[in-house]
């Protein structure tokens, strides 16, 4: 464990003690004992660190809800395919740590990849969930992976709650399904993507894009944007609508559209005739760099930074 | 759940309160939490039902190493393939409830298979563990339909320690990697086999079987015996135990021999040399009905009833 009681100078203005650091799932099973009896309830914000407003939104959000918040850092190799960038994924874990003090975080749970699979290792978790399309074909063994790591850290963590981001949508659903698959007691709660100002959905993918990169990446906020339009403006039919999104994209050089779709939330399957409620996916390669955004079809895209 | 302080009178002479039935995880997780906070330590009974002195004997184990045992009555349908013995599998709850009120089981959960697979379920858990060999071979989808409901099981009883059979030796070598790979935090403990005088297994499934079929069973037993026999008069080559162990069951009229193997115990490959460490595993047909037994080479086959 870290030493407890270390103090951070964070932002020049605010010291605050870093969180407790957990590193092997019996530690965290120990700590779960005492929360337990103690009454309290656990929150868990399960991340690949890199942290960004995203991410704090989401502890915030567990915060309010739960008496004790676990944000674990973990870049889960299981997740990544052959050729994806799991070792280019950006590492950062001091100034996560000085994030996590400032807001109060108590403890962070960061095992390391020998801990949690070691020689040996030979369980993977599927969940056909959340469709087949979209990540799920474009990312084989992806959501196993997901499902496997998650599974794991809500067994040792034990939280009441578990909080992921909407532009990760698939994978909520795969986790939903997966929490009550497995009769794990856990809520899966989804907190809104965080954007920035020029629309942009925070992703710590970001931080791999040049300048100009980051520039091009709005494509993707405004492909959602021109469907939203489109729908208010009369237009229904999914093809449409996909079109309209992905055209966006594909008209911004340098950019790659690996998929845009307007589908149903239950099912992930593209919709004949879409509603307010259907959802918009869309993903894009640039510069190396994979990223993915979505929206509700009738709700405006929300800049909250 | 059942009316508590309801009392059983059973065997004539003893009158025990049956056991409290649980028929959901979350009402099982709400007594785990009673229990986490007063202190106890779970010990789980997973069962399939039909119960012999093997079952009893793993409650019993339980009982002497944690202070609230939970014992699970569930035919799961996940780990039966086509064909199989599925809707044959014996039923009887009521003198189950009985047996386990008699020894002063307190908790005993009885999900209903629409409770555990509601519509919509998604989630296979997949252990790669055990070997591909013998039943795993034999029944393919069996372990992942096995570790699935292991893991639910664990997932709402929260139990420190689990008590399986040493019949099903493979199965164990399952779920112990399920349970440290998914980080559950439960001990996996293996109970001798207990067998009849006559050295047959106990089983469920040998209500299945006529006066006749149940003689002709004991080929299996006689089969791990007489590789035994050969092991300690100086036969050490894998083939020629295993044919030993074979020729006692292709010799038995009416009984199919499914596969004998003299395996290393840590991987359940076949050995070209055996040690007294060696499993001898062996399984046959007769009468419709699925057996199994196992022994370790050098140790005689212990008759304890």
């Amino acid at each position: 464990m870290a030493e407890r009681g270390a103090r951070v100078a964070s932002g020049g203005s605010r010291a605050r003690t870093l969180p407790e650091i957990v590193t092997t799932p019996d530690e965290l099973r120990r700590l779960r004992l005492e929360w337990t009896r103690s009454g309290r309830q656990v929150g868990l914000v399960p991340t690949m660190g890199a942290l960004h407003p995203g991410h704090l939104s989401l502890v915030a959000l567990a915060q309010r809800e739960c008496s004790t918040v676990v944000v674990s850092i973990f870049i889960n190799p299981l997740q990544f395919g052959e050729g994806e960038d799991y070792l280019a994924y950006p590492r950062q874990l001091e100034s996560d740590l000085a994030l996590l003090a400032e807001r109060g975080v108590q403890v962070c749970y960061c095992p390391t990849v020998d801990g949690l699979y070691p020689d040996g290792f030979a369980t993977k978790v599927v969940v056909k969930a959340g469709g087949d399309l979209w990540e799920a074909a474009r990312r084989p063994g992806h959501f196993a992976g997901v499902a496997t790591v998650v599974a794991k850290l809500f067994a040792s963590t034990g939280p009441c709650r578990a909080y992921f981001g909407e532009k990760d949508v698939q994978q909520v659903a795969v986790v939903r399904r997966l929490a009550l698959d497995l009769d794990l007691g856990v809520e899966v709660v989804m907190g809104p993507t965080i954007r920035d100002r020029d629309g942009l959905a925070l992703s710590s993918r970001n931080q791999l894009l040049s300048a100009a990169g980051r520039e091009s990446a709005r494509c993707l906020s405004r492909a959602l944007t021109k469907a939203g339009e489109q729908f208010r403006a009369g237009v229904v039919r999914g093809v449409d609508l996909t079109r309209a999104a992905a055209s966006v994209i594909e008209q911004e050089p340098g950019v790659e559209l690996h998929y845009a779709g307007v589908v149903d939330p239950s099912d992930f399957q593209p919709v004949e005739v879409a509603s307010a409620d259907s959802r918009v996916l869309v993903s894009a390669q640039l510069e190396g760099v994979h990223l993915i955004d979505t929206s509700r079809l009738g709700s405006p895209l929300q800049l909250e930074r």
